[in-house]
């Protein structure tokens, strides 16, 4: 029986959490299987995912920064909420191709509640309209949030409202963080491995605000321990990790038996 | 930093020792490394092959049983020995593609000497005119040993007569274990994973002879069960791959500084 191998891909990738939280549960649970960093150009995502679904051991990958909206569109099989955000971090091997879906959103939410926060008719600033701030301000607006956004890019952030705000009216709209928003998240790289830069400041914000990351390396950025020298509360990025891990252990089925086991005894 | 990753190419490929091996050896040293098994059709190899290749952070293969030919003809650069045998086991990343190089036989002949035998000199019947039979033929002759060379396929143990003739001229010829041999070889995948055949009958060998492996999973195959029934000598397929380590550990630059180090800092 040949070990289950899975991937997680990005450019970079090095500082990925999933590897080692996947690993881990791997041997926690006896499975032969391994996930490994694969890190690729954008312009060579599409060679990449050919050669590795030849792999036949290859069961399937995380997809993080700046592949996840070529991952949904690479897809052969895609769920609503990837065709509604045209973004998705995970690929499992289908007849002919890949599915996608979605986790971040989700993930981000539960790694919210998990820590006590709710955000149900909660003012939430969004800034970053790339795969991670669509997703999760779609799935803050399915948990009944309302949604400030903002962008470098001014037609990310115009293309990301429009595109939202057919699915939930009047909840989203332009804007960034501010004295009237609970929760201020960042959903770019800023801060990611050893940059300083912040997208906000944190001292624009109400006292009792939360501020969250996605980025998940260092675990405390410049953005959040500038906040919590002001007082604010912080939330790290790898909670949206966590309160996806579930999710994923399941659609890419790694606590199933190989199949090669199952055609090949 | 991204974790280097190598693989260990064939079709099957769970039986392989490489990964337990070289991720000991990566453990040992210290290297943010890992070995994974990679299965794939021979009809995948080129897109497998091409798909690796873009991975920013994959630093070579380990190739066996079916690819190796496709493996030497696939590759951009190739070492006289390679050219020769027309079979590599081993692929490292170059510009605009693969290098390749040939380890087995030399690895066959040094784990022999590991056990204190020598080939010079010595009858040796090889059964199996794939790529490992090829390899371990040539590294014999170029050792000084006499060979002689069976196979179920005509064509083939006469096709490698005739090329390795060339080069060592009078020292090979067609035929079948027997009591002129001191070692007898089984060169074909025979006897792997529970497979019961053996290529030949140790009992027609000399009460001296010495029967040896290429085979490592079971480290004890049928054929050296039997031998060592007789009374006979044996030699497990391990040694083939130990007696290569190290030449496959420089050549794959698997205890220097990652490129992406160098390049990204």
């Amino acid at each position: 029986m040949t070990q289950r191998l899975y991937g997680i891909l990005g450019d970079p990738v090095g500082q990925a959490r999933s590897p080692s939280v996947f690993n881990a549960r791997f041997a926690a649970e006896g499975r032969d299987a391994v996930m490994v960093p694969i890190e690729a150009a954008a312009s060579d995502l599409e060679a990449t995912l050919s050669g590795l679904r030849k792999i036949k051991n290859f069961a399937g990958l995380v997809v993080t920064v700046p592949h996840k909206a070529a991952a949904a569109a690479i897809a052969r099989r895609r769920s609503t909420r990837v065709d509604l955000v045209r973004a998705a971090n995970v690929l499992r091997p289908i007849e002919g191709g890949w599915e996608a879906e979605l986790f971040d959103g989700d993930g981000f939410v539960n790694g919210l509640r998990s820590k006590g926060h709710q955000v149900k008719g909660k003012a939430v600033a969004i800034v970053g309209a790339g795969g991670a701030g669509i997703a999760i301000a779609e799935a803050i607006l399915a948990a009944g949030g309302i949604i400030s956004l903002s962008d470098r890019e001014l037609h990310r952030e115009e293309a990301t409202i429009d595109l939202l705000n057919g699915a939930f009216p009047g909840r989203i709209s332009l804007g960034a963080p501010g004295p009237i928003h609970a929760i201020a998240v960042n959903a770019t790289p800023a801060g990611m491995d050893g940059d300083r830069s912040m997208v906000f400041d944190p001292a624009t914000l109400d006292k009792r605000a939360l501020v969250a990351e996605v980025v998940m390396k260092p675990a405390v950025t410049p953005l959040l321990q500038a906040a919590a020298e002001l007082g604010l509360a912080t939330h790290e990025g790898r909670h949206m990790l966590d309160g996806q891990a579930d999710a994923i252990w399941s659609f890419l089925a790694m606590g199933e038996a190989p199949k090669l086991a199952e055609t090949t005894g």
